[in-house]
């Protein structure tokens, strides 16, 4: 199956790219076909609709429903801004959504974030689920919400502790049996 | 007193946009002075950790903080973009709460939106209320999330009807008597 | 397929009545059993505690349970009262999630709700989908949220219009495809 | 000033008795007079509207909405069930809110939680704040949401731990200086 890994973070050593990097090797561990997305690589304005009326969707917002296109299942990592979800992922789903044949429509998601508080970016991963359920992605019930994020992954960027490595592994797991079971029945 | 207000989209034919202009209109009657915001006037790039560190924060986004924080209250009129808040509208307040002075703080908001859909933007709202109380800002409990919007304007921007005129009116004088306790009161 | 079908109000008049028996009535049409669940049929005091802890599940709770547990698919017409879950239902689901073998972990469940005001229980169900993930059901993406509903039935219960009509009956029509495909792949 | 301290559980030993307990005794060390509530006090039927209609509202009801018009303030310790609030607390809130004068309208709230899982309640409080807005309560922005309850009081009920003190005793100032602050404007 081929996953798509995002993390929904542009900083260079974010707890999220960390997180993500860690889903994609479980995945390729298990013989899925991973593409790493760094949000970097589809770079896009601020939605505007006059800009979409005049030139259509920028070219970053193309890329972007691509590779969401071109993927079975989704995994996101993603940070926690003032209890929502960061502006940017945001504007980056809000063009994706944009048009007639919009590519998350039956995407089945797994969710994950990490933050260095207290609470894990549980309140981020709540507003997600209400964003890609309008958009008829499929979001499954498990996710990891890691909190104290700081001392979580080690110098090489593996968890120090078992349990999130096999929450994650599990989500993960989870994420591959539902999204092959909806593909195989539609 | 001083009151900020925000259109939350882009676009220039926007319902937000229209919303945020009556609101401006009914705390210019009432005697107040009124900022209006256009996020085109405070440009910046998406939040981003690595350029905080490298240069601080963005010209747009210094700009925005200033007419925050030179504001006793806000009045934000926004779109609801797939059961969230728009994405770029986040990223300003993302920017915004960034540094030890936020001026978020303290900050007595009034929310609104209009959208075409039968909603109304309510689900937009809601998600705006968990990120304002976030920075500490107090939203009013009334909001008005208008649905139908596209029938709601007439071709100067004046409400056809007299209900939400008359719900936008004690909407922002609630939003100024609140401004006004807390204020005195600290 | 086996489907719960739950009327979240005790009120004998109740929209949401109006909605379940409709949707059971599809259902049916359909070649599916329907179990129609009035809340009444299961009464159970508020959660609590001390009680669990002395005596174990109170009878109506553990019959909300078995027919939970007997079902593959739930639908869920839920009322809003005050702009959250109802207080009875959401207790039936407290008491129901009690226990090591608690029914609704990977049970699939489609939402609809019908009020007399403007946003049609939208709110209710967003928080209904917070539960839901919690005990590891899996909600489908589409909902029915019925605004103004007192003009939405007549007198004989049907609905006025087609539109909810043909939504309500996708609804239940994606509900079963998804329960199937989940079940045939664990 | 007079604060109603609700403990939003019933059971004997729970965390947020415990907690609401600290709450009352940080106010009356401040001067305040406190009212405690416990929901026992106050038992009632699950809402049912044809109820309602027959009779009224039911006793319990009647008293809980005497305590909530008799305070200025309120401070409500929730333990978070399922992802959400309380049935049996909602229940309360359902009742209460019913009728023409419902008390919770201007009320100003604080909110307290305590669990044991990681991440404090807070989901349940975010769900709150979505309920008192409806009732046009005026809930302020911080929150105290305390993870890892099994170990955060001692045998006699006190904080082990210098900083939910702290934070708490903040929350419950803030709390009072908002509802000095606004009663006095209205």
């Amino acid at each position: 199956m081929k996953v798509l890994v995002i993390a929904g973070s542009l900083r260079t050593a974010s707890f999220n790219r960390k997180l993500a990097k860690l889903a994609a090797a479980h995945l390729r561990e298990k013989g899925h076909e991973v593409d790493e997305l760094d949000l970097r690589q589809v770079e896009m304005p601020i939605y505007d609709g006059d800009l979409e009326s005049a030139s259509g969707l920028p070219d970053g917002a193309k890329a972007f429903r691509a590779r969401i296109a071109a993927a079975q299942a989704i995994f996101l990592a993603s940070p926690e801004y003032n209890n929502g979800v960061p502006g940017g992922m945001k504007n980056a789903i809000d063009w994706a959504s944009r048009g007639a044949d919009q590519p998350l429509k039956g995407k089945v998601i797994a969710l994950g974030g990490a933050s260095p508080g207290a609470y894990g970016t549980t309140r981020a991963l709540s507003a997600w689920r209400m964003i890609f359920r309008l958009v008829e992605a499929f979001v499954i019930p498990p996710e990891l919400a890691l909190p104290l994020a700081s001392k979580a992954f080690d110098e090489h960027g593996a968890f120090v502790e078992d349990r999130p490595k096999k929450q994650l592994g599990n989500l993960l797991d989870e994420l591959v049996r539902v999204a092959s079971a909806l593909s195989s029945a539609s």
